[in-house]
């Protein structure tokens, strides 16, 4: 039973084709996985096995594949909470636009996953399936620790910093945050509109590709067909104010190594200095959209955020709109700008996070190596290459040209089947 | 009484400050003119005068201001129904962002304003204050009639192609569309994340700018303060399509010629060949996002969908993700070459509708003069300026820089005062 719950959706859709898998096996598989590991992992914020046997299998790119949706994301079956007790029992009209687009390609949902609060910082309770006493990262928590664990092949995370990249990383998955705009945000609960990103973990990059393209994505192409030409690689260190382990910046040069003599045309590329505005713009730009964006949640429901949320709409608002007005126009002009500089490669090569997953619950870990890449409205993938000192386990970020996903993918990948 | 009505909020809440002037009158004498007047305008979709009579009069930039709220906006003590009975009798929970950043500056809802479909082309009942067998133009229907009878002296209105600026011009009114994500959109119902502004329509350019600054604009300025240099003004017949009446034209040359008079440089500025594209992005874009952000509605409510949108929604999806992709970085691409252009204008001017409202209450009008500013992401004002053959309103658009928002409303009182 474990082993068809950690099966990929693309092999499984492919037994499902031949038909030497069922659905309903694939379905009881995952949920025999939640019933044994989720009293341990909590990757949920709202599961209910009875209604998930009762959901229609259909037919589609995601015929009869299960798909575990992050709780800022609303479900018309299921409590849609945000990670807030300010939203404690909220039940929504409507799916979000992204699960109509799961259910129409004939998906279904396994239930909510845990965010941190409205997906900032505060943690919900869910574990790291790799080693329990480290968190999982997040805000995608639950997204990440139940593909991890083998709960659904593939889910829905967000990004607004690092909250995608980083609990894939962490977990040992695969994490894709698309180029911004392709998955429709209608239905999600969003704190920043220049920066909030919905994406996919999964534990193949052929499964990211798969639930993105059913959700606004089109055609991203079958990543596992290697690329025709090696390619050019820019090797980061990370974006300026990046620190990582010293693990971390071996694995970087080890797989840059690695990929060179495979005929990669690897170079260093420290970010250009015209990015170091960056690492100040990113919590102007996410700090001041979320403290308009939570005006409602501030007027009647302050003493119920955290007092670390609190704090960082307060220091957002405190900013002002003029320098969030220069930081949304600034960003923006960063954007052509490394436009430009992914003229010179196929993807820029860097680290995931600072190194393995922290120990302890509290913390989710650094969002650094990620936010940047975000407000550049990039497409982003980590893939697991490697474990830390700990022996838990380490991603590498593949960075790609806006709006190249399908072949940023495809170089992901490559990274992943070659590092 | 009815004078006290046709108040400007800035006027008013000068009367109040001065002492000459009792928010609860004001109230009253609004809801006095609705009382008479909305059995033939028909601007709300949902107002209760009960309550409204029991709203808090707050303190703030908006102490005591009713705000009339389009009815793809939230609030939590009115229904909100899009303009659809897919949403017949929807409460929210929680009100817009921007509604709850009213409330917090001290304003009221008035009620909510009648929308077309979804903030689409099928109308509501909503007829032109300046002749009810007119028009008011769409699709922010009920919030430009609303404000032109005085029943409120401020409302939201939202933009896809020309919903804010194109109703104003044919009621009479000012219409403001700030810079792209200036007012945040949580709490309301999307269908083009690209496009979708939420904007001001009120009786002065310094009531919009009011209502605007207290919801995310910021400092806006005092528009009634007169620019210390007279402007470099581009003047311009329109996006490329884009084919008006006569009396349109006249009114743009008069406008350009007095201004001009008042020592204004003025040249002519046909819309560089570079901009052409945007006649053909702008519909891909907005029904490209619209039949993704509408997946929910395609799916469990099709029949309920007017033919009209349906169809275009179809034809949104059939282009292809591949194509509006194409069309998300290509108008990005020309905001940059925009951005270029308007370092030799302080603005541009250019009609804001083809003419006068329409006859009849089917058709709100062509926003052929809108679409390409809105996909720019530019500030647009249009200012009441003459009439047309028919004796209703026309009006002039002062189009400004990004991020401009400031200058290009006390450019727009410029203009206003002057034409």
């Amino acid at each position: 039973m474990r082993e068809l719950a950690m099966l990929t959706a693309t092999e499984a859709l492919a037994r499902i084709a031949a038909g030497s898998l069922r659905a309903e096996e694939w379905r009881a598989a995952c949920l025999d996985r939640i019933h044994v590991a989720e009293p341990t992992i909590r990757a949920f914020a709202a599961h209910d096995p009875n209604a998930v046997r009762a959901a229609p299998l259909g037919t589609g790119l995601l015929g009869g594949v299960p798909v575990g949706v992050k709780d800022v994301i609303d479900t018309q079956e299921l409590p849609s909470q945000y990670g807030s007790e300010i939203w404690t029992g909220h039940r929504p009209r409507a799916d979000a636009a992204c699960v109509a687009l799961v259910k129409s390609a004939g998906g279904y949902v396994m239930g909510k996953t845990v965010t941190t609060e409205f997906a900032t910082r505060r943690p919900g309770p869910t574990a790291n399936p790799h080693h329990t006493g480290h968190t999982p990262g997040g805000s995608s928590s639950g997204s990440a620790a139940g593909v991890a664990a083998g709960f659904f092949p593939v889910a829905f995370g967000t990004q607004t910093a690092g909250s995608i990249i980083r609990p894939a990383a962490y977990c040992g998955v695969v994490g894709f945050k698309p180029t911004y705009g392709t998955i429709p945000r209608i239905g999600m609960k969003m704190m920043s509109e220049s920066l909030d990103t919905i994406g996919a973990l999964a534990r193949s990059v052929a499964d990211a590709a798969l639930l993105v393209a059913a959700t606004g994505g089109g055609d991203l192409g079958n990543p596992d067909i290697a690329p025709g030409s090696a390619p050019r690689i820019g090797v980061c260190p990370g974006p300026k104010g990046a620190v990582g382990d010293d693990a971390t910046y071996a694995l970087l040069a080890q797989t840059a190594a690695a990929l060179s003599r495979e005929g990669a045309i690897v170079s260093d590329v420290p970010l250009p200095a015209v990015f170091d505005d960056l690492e100040h713009w990113h919590p102007v730009m996410m700090n001041g959209e979320s403290a308009l964006s939570m005006a409602w949640e501030l007027a009647h429901h302050a003493p119920a955020i955290s007092d670390g949320l609190r704090e960082r709409l307060h220091w957002g608002a405190a900013q002002g709109i003029e320098k969030l007005r220069a930081a949304q126009l600034g960003i923006d002009g960063l954007r052509r700008a490394f436009d430009d500089l992914m003229g010179r490669y196929d993807f820029i090569l860097t680290p995931s996070a600072p190194g393995e997953a922290p120990a302890g619950l509290e913390w989710t870990g650094d969002p650094m190596f990620n936010a940047a890449w975000t407000a550049l409205h990039v497409p982003c993938v980590t893939v697991p290459v490697g474990r830390g000192p700990l022996g838990l386990p380490l991603g590498m970020q593949i960075v790609g040209k806006r709006g190249s996903d399908r072949a940023t993918l495809a170089w992901a990948a490559y990274v992943a089947g070659r590092a």
